[in-house]
C-alpha cells in the first residue's frame, strides 16, 4: 500500500504549497474558497457515520460490541485507503503525470466507498471472521469503483448521496454474500442474537448520529452553493418524516402497540437513503416528505415480514436487516430519481440551474432531462447487477476454508477474536463442587478456548447443548453450564451466585 | 403534514437552483457567501444537541434510556416539522406570492422551537404517554411559535441563544405541565426513579455534546461576522465558569464532600443558558465568567433544595430538575441581557456596531439602548406568561383519561411502551420454588402484562407493595417479589430464569 | 480568575463589533472572511476531541467512569481559563494596551494547552484526588505556555499538531509525575485495574471521536488554505494506516492470536501524534502512511513489553499507557518533523509556498531549510525536558500529604469522590440473616465510607484480602456475601462485600 501511495498518490492544487500560486493565476480573492472551506466540514460529518454510526449501529448485539465496532473500524481504516487508490485510478488520474491528485473531495468519496462495505458486512455481523471482512471489503472497493465509474461517468447518471451507488449496491453485495455463506446450524447461536438493554441503547449512538448528519453525507460532494443547500435541506426533511412513519407502523404491527427498538435504529434511517439521489435536484419539500413517508413504511414491514420471509425461504440470513435499510430504499431512491430527473424542466431549475444540476455539459450539452431519466434507472439496474454479481463471486471466495470463521455456535460473540475483560466477580464460589466436576469444567473449557474458529484442521465440535445432555447427570451439567459461559460475560453476576444458592 | 407543506413551502432563492442569477444579480463573488457556509456547521452543533445532546442526557434513569433517547428522537422529528410550519407563517413567509420561502437558518430555527418542547418534556419524563408527548409538542410548537413572534418581532427585543424565549418559555412550560400532572401517588414508582452507574454515564455523553456545542447554540443565528464569533466567545467562557461552580458547590454541600453526578450532568450547562440573550452584546469576557459564576451556584442549590422543596410543598414535580437547568437560569439570561443591552454604548459598540448588533433599522431606528433594556425585560415577562399559561391549559388537555399515561407504579418504566430485550440468560437453574409459587408468579405477571397502562376502561390495580404486604405469608412474599420486580430489569437475568428450572 | 479576566482580557477586531470598521479599513470584501469561518468547524472538532474523545478514552475501568469522564471534565474547564491567560500572555498581548485580544484561534489554543494535561491525567488517572488534579493542571498550564513560548517563539521551531510541545511535554510531565507518586501496593487495587464490557464500549466512543477528528485537531491552526488542507489529509491518512498495523501486531503478539481492545483503543491512535508536527509540510501522502505505519508497531508493542517494564523496573506506573501514546510517538513526530524540515526545498514547495510553510519571515527572513531542521530538533529537546522536570517537581508538590489521595486499595475507584447510584434493589432479602451479623455489617460499612481517602490523620487500613483470609468461617462468609450485594448489580464493587464476610 505504501508503495502504491508512495508511485500514484500526490497533493492536488488547493492542499499543495502551490495554492497561492494557483490562487494568483486564477484570480481567486481569498483562502476561504479552498474547497477545504466547502467541504471539510460535511466530510467530518461523514467521517462520524462512517466511524461512530455505523459502528455503533452495530453494537446491539449482546456479545458482539466489540466485534460490531473494531471490526468496523479496521475494515473502514483499511478500506479508505484501497479506495483511494481504486477511486482516484478512475477519477481524479491526471494524465498528464499518471498521478492522482487528491483534495478534500478524494477524502469523502473514499469514505463513501467504505460505506457501501460496511453496509455489506451489516448483513454478514457476528458470522465472519476479520479475514473474511478483508477480503469482503478488498472486493468491495475495487467493485464499487468500477461500477461508479460505469455509473457516473460512463452512464452519466447523478447520484450526490449514493442511493444506487452505495446503498443498492452495497446491500444486495453484502445479501448475496450472506446467501453464498448460508448457515444452516446458525439457530445454535441464537441465545447471542439479540439485545440487551444497555447494548441497545449504544445502537442509539450510531443511529442518532447516522440521521443527524445523513443531511451532510447527501449534500458533501454536490455542487457548491445552492447544491449543498438544497441536499441539506431534502434529506434533513425526509428523514424527520421517516420518524414519525416508523414509530407509528412499529407501534400499530406490535403486540400490545409496543414499539421494537430494532424499527427505531434502523428504520428511521431509510428516509435518508431514499432521497440520496434526489437530493439535489428540485424534489420540493413536500416530495422529500413523500419519500420518507412511504421508506418509514415499508421500512418498517420489512423487518416485520420480509427478513424472517427471507431467513426462512430464500436461505438469506440478514443480521441487520440491510435489506430494509439499504437495499429497498436504495432501489427507491434510484426510481424517484430518475422520476425527479425525468421531470425537470427550465420553468422549475432556471436555464443555467438545470445545467449546473444535471451537468449538461460537454459530451452531453444536448442532454434532455428526460433521457437523464433514463440514464439514471440504466445506473440504478447496474448498480443491482454489480451488487448481486459481486456479492455471489465473493461469496464464493469466502466459502472457501481457509478464512478461520467462526463455528455455528459461536457466532455473535466476542470470545473467538478478542481478549474480553473478566466480568466474574473475585471470589470464586467454589465450595460446592467436588473436584471431579471442577476437573471436567476445566477441561472443557481449554477444549472451547483451543478450537471456537471453524477450520479444516480442527475438527467442529459437537454443540455444548447436546454435549452436555447426552453426558452427564442433567442437573449437575445444567448446573454447571452457565458458569462456564456466563462467566466472560456482561451482565450476568447471578449466575454465579446461583449455584451457591442452589446447593443448599 | 405533507400537504401542508406541499401547498405552502419552497426553496429560498438560496437553496434553489436560480442561486447562479441570484448571484449575479446581486455582484456576489462567489458560492461561498451563500448563507449554507456561514451557518452549516453550527446547524449541525445544534442539530446534535438536539437528538445526542438532550436525548442522551435523559437516558439517567435505570429502565427508562429507551423512552428517553427515542422519545425525544420521535417528538423531536414531529416538532422541527411543525414548527418549520408555524414560524415560517410568522417569519419567512413571502407574501408576494404566499409561500415559505425556507435555508438553512429557517432549519436552525426549528431545532431551536424543538428545543422548547423537549425542555418541557424533561419536566414530565417518564410520567406521560408518547400520544401525551405529542399533544404536548404540538401545542408547544404553536405557543412557541406566537410568542417568538411577539418577542422579536413586536416587542423588537434581541435573543439570540433563546435564554427567554426557549429556555423560559419551555421551562415554565414544562412546570405548568407538570404541575397540572401531579401524582400523589408517584413514590410507588420510587424503585426506578434512580439512575445506575451505566446509565449515569450515557447521560454524561448527552451533557458532553450540550456543553461543548452550547457556543454553536447561541451563535447559530446572531449575525455574520463578529456576531457569531462573540456569540461563541461569551458562550465559551461562561460555560467553563460554571463547571468549576458547580463542583466546588456539589462537594461542599453534600456529606462526605463527595460529588454529585446529578449536578455534574446538568448544573454545569446552565452558563450557556443563562448568557444566551446577552452572547452576541458586548459582555465582556469577565462578564460571562460572571454570570458562569452565579448560575453554576444558583442552579446547584437548586438541586439541592429547591427540587425538593417544590415537589413536597409546590405539587411540582420535576423529573430532569428543568427548573434549575432552564428555567431559572434562563430568567437570569433575560436580565442579564436587558442590563446589557441598557449599558450599550457607542464607545464600546462603535457606531455601525451598535445599530448592526441592536438591529437598528427600519421601524427601531430611533431606538436608544435604554429602551431597548426596557423592551428586553417586556420580552422576559411575555416568555414567562407564555410558558405558565400555555402549560396550564395544555396540562388541562393531558389530563384528560384518553391518553394512555402510565400508572403510578409504572412510571419511568420503559415496559409499557416499549418491547424490551429479553436480558434472560440461556439456561435456567433452579429447583427451590414449588409449583404453587410459580402459578401464582405467572398469574401476576399476566396481570402486570396486561394493564400496565393507565386507562378510563382498565381498572387500576392496587400498588404492588400493599398487595404483597396485605396476603401472604412474608418469607414468600419476599422470596416472591424481587423476582417479580427483577423482571422489568436490565441486570438480573434471574427472575425469568427460576420459573423454567422450577419445573425440573 | 473573573478578577484576572476582567483586567487583560478583551475581544480581538474580529470577534468585536468594530469588525465591520475593520473590514472596511482593510477592504475585506465579505464577512466569510473572518477568521472564524475558518477555524470555528476545526475548533469545535478539537473541543469534541478534549471532552468526548480524552474523556471516554479513560471511562474504561470498570469502576472508575464517572472519574474519568467527570474529573476530565473539571480539570480541562479549569484548565481553558488558565490557558487562555497564559498563553494570552505570552502570545496575544497587545503592547499598545496591555490586553489580551482574544478570537476564535486563542480557544482552539486553549484547548490544545489542556490537552497537554490530560495527557498527564492519564498516566496518574485513578491515583489521585481532583485537588491533585487541579494542582498538576494549574502548573502544567503555566509550563506549557512557556515551554510553548520558547520553542514556536524563540527557536522559531514549527509544531503544528503538537507532536512535541504538547504530547511529548504532556506524556513525559505525566510520566515523571507518576513516577514521583509511586504507589508500591498498589496492586491492592488490582481488582478494579480493569474493564467489564460496557467500559470497554464506552472507551471506544473516546478513541473514535479522537480518531476522527485528529485531521481536525492537527489542521486547526495552520495556515487559511491549503495548510490546513494538506495537514487534514496527511493526518487522515497516517491514522487510516495506524489502525491496520495495531490490528496485526496485537494478533500476532497476543496468545490465540486475539486482538486486545486496549491496543485498539490507543495505539490506533499514536499515529495522528507521531503525524502531528510534519502534518503541514510536504509529508507526501506514503510519507504519512510510513508514519504510522511505524508508530502502530510501536506503540502496540510498548503495550505489550514496555508498559509492564516501566511499571516493575523504574517504578512508573502509568494507568493508560500515555508513554506508547503521546510521549513515544510524539518523539517520533519531532524527529520526522525535524527530518522533513530539513530536507524542504523551493523544487518541492515552490518559493512562495516555502516561505509561507516555514514562516521565513521578519526575523527568520534568511533561515533555511537546512537549519529549521535543527530548530525542530532543538524544539524537541526542550519539550522533553520541561515534560520532565516539570513533572518532577510538581510530582514533590503532589506527594505532600493534604491533597487527600486515595488509599492504596482504594484507587480506579469512584467511591471516595462521588455519590454512587445504588445499584441495589430496593428489598433486602432480609430473612436469611440474622440481626448480629446485620448490625455489625451496617458498622463497618459505616467505618469504611469514613475513611476512603488517606490523609495524615486518619490510619491507613489493612488490606482486605489478608483481612479475609485471615479469620471467618468460608463457606457462610462465601455464600452470604455475593447474594445480598451481588444481586442485581451489574459491577460489584467487591470491596463492599468483603468486610462483611471478613468480620465472620
Amino acid at each position: 500500500m505504501i508503495i502504491l501511495f508512495g508511485v500514484f498518490i500526490r497533493y492536488n492544487e488547493e492542499s499543495s504549497p502551490f495554492w497561492i500560486e494557483h490562487r494568483k493565476a486564477n484570480n481567486i480573492s481569498s483562502d476561504i474558497e479552498n474547497d477545504f472551506y466547502f467541504r471539510y466540514p460535511s466530510f467530518q460529518d461523514v467521517h462520524v457515520m462512517i466511524f461512530v454510526g455505523f459502528g455503533f449501529l452495530m453494537t446491539f448485539l449482546k456479545r458482539y460490541s466489540f466485534g460490531g465496532v473494531g471490526f468496523n473500524f479496521l475494515i473502514a481504516a483499511f478500506g479508505l485507503q484501497w479506495a483511494l487508490l481504486m477511486q482516484g485510478w478512475f477519477h481524479s488520474l491526471d494524465y498528464s503525470d499518471g498521478k492522482i491528485k487528491i483534495g478534500v473531495e478524494n477524502l469523502i468519496n473514499a469514505d463513501f466507498c467504505v460505506a457501501g462495505c460496511l453496509i455489506a458486512y451489516g448483513a454478514v455481523l457476528g458470522k465472519v471472521s476479520p479475514v473474511q471482512l478483508m477480503v469482503l471489503t478488498l472486493f468491495g472497493i475495487t467493485l464499487f469503483a468500477v461500477e461508479e465509474y460505469i455509473i457516473l461517468n460512463l452512464i452519466h447518471a447523478r447520484d450526490a448521496g449514493g442511493s444506487m451507488v452505495i446503498h443498492t449496491f452495497g446491500g444486495y453485495y453484502g445479501l448475496s454474500i450472506s446467501w453464498m455463506l448460508y448457515r444452516p446450524n446458525l439457530s445454535q447461536s441464537n441465545r447471542l442474537q439479540g439485545s440487551v438493554y444497555h447494548s441497545d441503547v449504544f445502537a442509539m449512538i450510531g443511529t442518532l448520529f447516522l440521521w443527524m448528519f445523513w443531511p451532510s453525507f447527501n449534500s458533501a460532494i454536490t455542487d457548491h452553493g445552492d447544491g449543498q443547500h438544497r441536499a441539506a435541506i431534502n434529506t434533513y426533511l425526509a428523514l424527520a418524516s421517516t420518524v414519525l412513519t416508523t414509530v407509528a407502523i412499529s407501534s400499530l404491527f406490535q403486540k400490545h402497540g409496543k414499539l421494537d427498538m430494532v424499527h427505531i435504529q434502523n428504520s428511521t434511517l431509510a428516509g435518508g437513503v431514499a432521497v440520496g439521489t434526489a437530493a439535489e435536484f428540485m424534489l420540493m419539500p413536500y416530495g422529500s416528505l413523500i419519500v420518507g413517508f412511504c421508506c418509514g413504511i415499508i421500512s418498517t414491514l420489512g423487518y416485520i415480514y420480509i427478513t424472517p420471509f427471507m431467513e426462512k425461504h430464500l436461505k438469506i440470513q440478514d443480521t441487520c436487516g440491510i435489506h430494509n435499510l439499504h437495499a429497498m430504499p436504495g432501489v427507491i431512491g434510484g426510481v424517484v430519481g430518475a422520476i425527479t430527473a425525468a421531470a425537470a424542466s427550465e420553468a422549475v431549475y432556471g436555464h443555467e440551474g438545470l445545467i449546473n444540476t444535471f451537468d449538461f455539459e460537454d459530451a452531453f450539452k444536448n442532454m434532455t432531462p428526460t433521457r437523464q431519466g433514463g440514464h439514471q434507472a440504466a445506473g440504478l439496474c447496474v448498480a443491482i447487477c454489480f451488487g448481486v454479481g459481486g456479492g455471489i463471486i465473493v461469496g464464493c471466495i469466502l466459502r472457501l476454508p481457509i478464512w478461520g470463521d467462526p463455528a455455528d455456535d459461536n457466532c455473535f460473540d466476542d470470545e473467538p477474536y478478542w481478549e474480553l475483560p473478566d466480568d466474574e466477580e473475585s471470589i470464586p464460589p467454589v465450595l460446592q463442587y467436588n473436584n471431579h466436576m471442577r476437573n471436567k469444567d476445566v477441561g472443557e473449557e481449554q477444549q472451547i478456548s483451543h478450537d471456537p474458529i471453524r477450520s479444516p484442521l480442527a475438527p467442529s465440535y459437537a454443540p455444548l447443548h447436546q454435549h452436555l445432555k447426552g453426558g452427564g447427570d442433567t442437573i449437575q451439567a445444567h448446573d454447571m453450564n452457565p458458569r462456564r459461559r456466563d462467566k466472560n460475560r456482561a451482565f450476568t453476576p447471578v449466575s454465579q451466585k446461583r449455584p451457591l444458592s442452589g446447593t443448599l
